[in-house]
């Protein structure tokens, strides 16, 4: 591992810290553009809407296509960029809205699926944190994150804003006005001074871990996992609550840890057969949220404060970001420097 | 570990080798009741497909998704359950074929799901191995996979048998008459000859393993995946190969074997750069399939035979079941007795 001058995940350590504040700056500077990307969205009257992302874009477009399925009651699905890139598909998307996610805007099969999306008729929309970018450019809408320029290579801050901005887009598609998220930056303020340090330390040797949540508390499962294992090199797996059950619950016993994410809400509550079941394996679990279904569990990261269900994933994510972050620094690894990554990743 | 009085894994076994039969069965014996199905899909030119389906059947669906995007040109999306069962979605379901696809069609969450799509005005189709279940009552059209009774937990000849189905219903759907289908049983009797005894001894203590492709190939790196959970009850992840890139690649070195396939047609030919790029993080990777690109690997299980890059996925999984099957009984576990798993699974 090459070492920094400075001290490791610095830069990590700052842009976690720094989410209540671009939440902020989203909340009020942001409000008028989304607006009016939503006023689009409305007149359009989308029948269907594709999503399509990488990395933790895809866990901002797997939250975006649970509020959409949900609130807006619309079929939703997520696109496999190679169908169009690699297979040369060029499916029939009348009615479609079709919108892509991505921190950078660079991926070049990203622009090009957005370029075949609007030539086959799709209404196009691309939420980046780059307004300069060739995404932002190939889509008939930009919505910027506004997270400011991210300088460390594993996306924390540009995925809650991406979050955030995905949920006023659509609010605001159906015509609300995005208040019930303004309560998320003090609240944002308070999970993050939450104590995880038992947590870290009971992690500190292991090779193996699996992140479980149901409904808007699977994605979280999906960006805790993928943050594990850009910083700590573990093999962290993600898996829906009602998926776990359906055959990886095999794998769980004593000596793997287990993750489980237990909202307020339904999603929360519908991890209840899931928690019994684990304890049936005798597995070891943490849990992080603050929905009443938490108190079964003797270790726990409890959530203060109150928020409704679909916007907790930008709170319940924190102490994760958090877990590895000083997680990797505690096992002797520079969190700014995951081993081969780079902040922009091109696929095509 | 129960033993059981036989041999270990000897269910599983049997319904590896019995996959080219049941093949057989399903052109010879299932032709005429999918092409009346594919006629009554076609009629209603549905303009988006929904599939939904857990563990090895969602594999099969998200097969039968890059089938739909690449072959048809649709739009199409994997349903959460949950987000009619937990949340109590009702979508707009008008020009939506929406399909279900489960070895048992006993899970709860399922049936209801597609209760609510067909009330919701969906055209509804369940693909299962049981014509008397719950769930192939509640869809508008049933298709049996004829798979015959599946005594094995962990589900094999059930999964192909699905996928042979989702392909002969749309390539019947689109006027096609299946018959690139027709040389499967006979490359299939083939491939089950092929020799993977190295890989069984070179993953013998392995505790994590790593399994990507593309496109087509990516569902068989997430069967693959879930089979090696399920029986060897290894951390094994599945990542798109352009997926592997933007993250989950800094958690690869020389300690986590990756397993990458690469079939023989565009799909396979994208995993080059995916390739380039675990060859400098100093990957032990093994290739399965029959691209050129597996020449560049050391350590490779190389398909027999010529098969269209669609079809590809009902072989390229053989290898890696016999894999799940022989690592297991290496291991000293039996296969037929995964822990905590019973063969119908009920979510809600």
């Amino acid at each position: 591992v090459t070492r920094t001058a400075g001290s490791p995940g610095r830069h990590m350590a700052a842009e976690i810290a720094e989410q209540p504040q671009v939440w902020r700056r989203l909340l009020v500077a942001g409000a008028d553009a989304i607006a009016a990307a939503a006023a689009r969205i409305a007149q359009a009257a989308p029948r269907f809407v594709l999503f399509v992302g990488r990395g933790s874009s895809d866990h901002a477009a797997l939250y975006a296509k649970y509020l959409v399925e949900i609130a807006h009651g619309l079929p939703a699905g997520l696109v496999s960029p190679s169908t169009m890139t690699v297979y040369g598909a060029r499916p029939a998307l009348r009615d479609v809205l079709y919108v892509a996610v991505s921190q950078s805007g660079g991926s070049p099969d990203l622009v090009r699926s957005v370029e075949v999306a609007r030539q086959q008729g799709a209404l196009t929309v691309a939420v980046t944190n780059n307004a300069d970018s060739a995404l932002a450019a190939a889509a008939e809408i930009h919505v910027d994150a506004l997270a400011g320029w991210e300088r460390s290579v594993v996306a924390t801050k540009s995925y809650t804003a991406e979050l955030l901005a995905l949920y006023l887009l659509f609010d605001h598609a159906r015509g609300g006005d995005g208040r019930h998220a303004a309560v998320l930056p003090d609240l944002g303020e308070r999970v993050l001074a939450c104590d995880i340090g038992n947590v870290v330390q009971r992690y500190r040797f292991a090779q193996r871990l699996i992140i479980t949540g149901r409904g808007y508390s699977y994605p979280t499962a999906c960006e805790a996992a993928l943050k594990l294992m850009e910083t700590c090199y573990l093999s962290a797996q993600a898996f829906s609550g009602a998926d776990l059950l359906h055959g990886p619950l095999a794998a769980v016993d004593a000596e793997v840890p287990v993750l489980a994410i237990v909202s307020g809400g339904a999603g929360g509550q519908a991890m209840l057969p899931v928690l019994t079941r684990l304890a049936e394996r005798n597995a070891d679990v943490v849990g992080v949220g603050s929905g009443p279904a938490l108190k079964r569990l003797a270790s726990r990261i409890t959530l203060p404060g109150k928020i409704p269900e679909d916007l907790a994933p930008l709170l319940e994510i924190l102490p994760l970001q958090q877990l590895a972050l000083r997680l990797a620094i505690a096992r002797g690894d520079d969190p700014d420097k995951p081993r081969g990554l780079d902040k922009v990743t091109e696929t095509l």
